[in-house]
């Protein structure tokens, strides 16, 4: 009887080379050029995946400028998430086996043909969804998941406030906090985006270009405020933020686009109670991003079987075009995911 | 027989007039000046206290300097804390009785001859304790529960960093934190001070003239950082106690002595996950105080009586003197609390 070891890796008849999405240098979406590199061999408990599709998030963005190096031992070509199946694992992995379809948040190194995943955050593929859709789910569903209700406690029938409303987040938050019974206020740039959060089930949403989200806030709910807001803003937003919230409200910071160096009243925050906090995905330590997936897997996975929260997809470019996905990313003119495609 | 209404009112002998001291306008010390009032008459849920002493704190400047209008209802001159006996009931109150020995939280009026309390927030003087002791207690007992532990949630072995190590709120923190058996480090504006910080049972004291309360926090906590941060000062400290905040550590913002309005770094929220948040004791609605209270009864009290717990008392004055009073608190040289005494 043949080893385990060999059992595993006996169905993998992999080519020795495979496409990469390098950043040549930190620079425009350019510097994205399609590189030749060996095939990763996975440790004892990594998984190899094909992969399929992979979502473009804006820490790529970051990193590909140069601003956001990706964290020791992870590839340093970009990629947050992947979807695809299993063509080979590590002797100790006992969770997932091979031609196992997964979607996986990586700590890097998605734009390509083959990704090395942790098996603790790599997940299976709702069976009603394509690889393109998958690919749209890990980044966005784990940072939801792990602001809004493990840090925000967001409970039934509090208002969320969620900027970005048609990003990859903010079309995630909007469908996973009205899923629980929550009520929400989305802003976006236009009204086109304004109808989108809508139709996604906001309760309300605002053109921040022509209106002033506190104002919306307060008249929404009855001069109470917002009990949790999601801000991926920073900048001029945070002020604004701690005014549009409701007595013991949570503003939680996921990024900054507009600038990490903000300032604040301190009566504000003493005044009404306000928690300010914030998180970051990428480097938390495995053993929380395991709970993280734990939990997805077990509150979220059933909500997407039926039909209630959705990945929307904006765009869908082969691997090569990653330079074009990045202007996409930057135009900020999407709604939803960009997904970049292997199969052609 | 006589009717409890009657019965309560039985034993008191009561002038019709006492002394209070006024703000006669809002400016310097000197604007305090003592004044006749009629004498207070309980409402049917309300206490009458003969004031024996009574607390002086930061926030009665501010409303000395017309900065901090006292809520609506309550007397126009400052007093946030007394201790005496009580002389006279509302129909309503069950809880305490006339003659009681109580020290009580007041929403103001605390600088006078008599004082209307809450009967909430109306707790009885540890037996150990005089009235000028238990006098000292309610404002900070009250605001240091609430912030270390409803708020805060400390909690055994964490590090507690505690700003104004020697102010009346300080003392209190070091000396209840540790009987919680969390570790300390206190800041304060002399050696003097600091070595009544390691006395109170602070396991570090930083002088802020001459050491960097961050460096101080980074060495001692092994480059960890303190888990929680009592705050009373904002202005340049706030980005400070970011700094020396370890991961997951706690902000609060209890008052803003060097400005409210300050600059912080939103990246360091997101990649420590640091809270900050803050409170008022004064504005908040009965039925908070009353769970504070119950709680600083159930679990200090008895602390206080085992002499594990002890306000730290820096100077008496007669309630005639209470701008000069005011005058040692706006000097800062003070350990622990200035109080008023009615006693000659």
């Amino acid at each position: 009887m043949m080893k385990t070891s060999m059992m595993k890796d006996l169905n993998c008849d992999l080519p020795s080379t495979m496409n990469i999405i390098a950043i040549e240098k930190p620079g425009g979406p350019e510097v994205l050029q399609m590189q030749t590199r060996p095939m990763p061999y996975p440790g004892i408990n990594e998984i190899l995946i094909k992969v399929c599709a992979a979502g473009i998030n804006r820490p790529d963005v970051f990193q590909r400028l140069g601003k956001y190096p990706p964290p020791i031992g992870a590839p340093d070509y970009p990629g947050l998430e992947v979807a695809g199946h299993i063509v080979k694992i590590g002797t100790s992995v006992t969770s997932h086996k091979v031609g196992d379809n997964v979607c996986a948040l990586l700590s890097g190194g998605g734009y390509a043909d083959y990704a090395i995943a942790n098996p603790v955050t790599t997940l299976p593929i709702p069976s009603c969804l394509t690889y393109i859709e998958a690919a749209a789910l890990p980044e966005t569903v784990f940072t939801v998941w792990s602001n809004l209700f493990d840090i925000g406690r967001l409970v039934k029938d509090e208002w969320l406030l969620v900027h970005g409303g048609t990003s990859g987040i903010g079309t995630i938050a909007i469908q996973m906090a009205k899923a629980f019974g929550a009520k929400v206020i989305a802003t976006a740039g236009s009204e086109t985006k304004c109808q989108f959060c809508l139709k996604l089930g906001a309760d309300y949403a605002v053109n921040y270009r022509t209106s002033d989200f506190v104002d919306a806030c307060r008249s929404t709910t009855g001069q109470k405020g917002v009990n949790l807001i999601l801000d991926m803003v920073g900048g001029s937003y945070t002020a604004k933020n701690h005014e549009a919230a409701a007595m013991d409200g949570r503003i939680i910071q996921i990024a900054t686009l507009q600038g990490s160096k903000v300032e604040i009243n301190l009566s504000q925050i003493m005044k009404k109670r306000l928690w300010h906090t914030g998180s970051t995905l990428r480097s938390r330590p495995d053993i929380e991003k395991q709970t993280i997936a734990k939990s997805v897997e077990k509150y979220i996975w059933p909500l997407i079987e039926k039909g209630l929260i959705r990945p929307v997809i904006d765009t869908v470019l082969p691997l090569s075009k990653a330079a074009k996905a990045h202007r996409l990313m930057e135009k900020s003119d999407h709604i939803g995911k960009i997904i970049l495609s292997t199969e052609s």
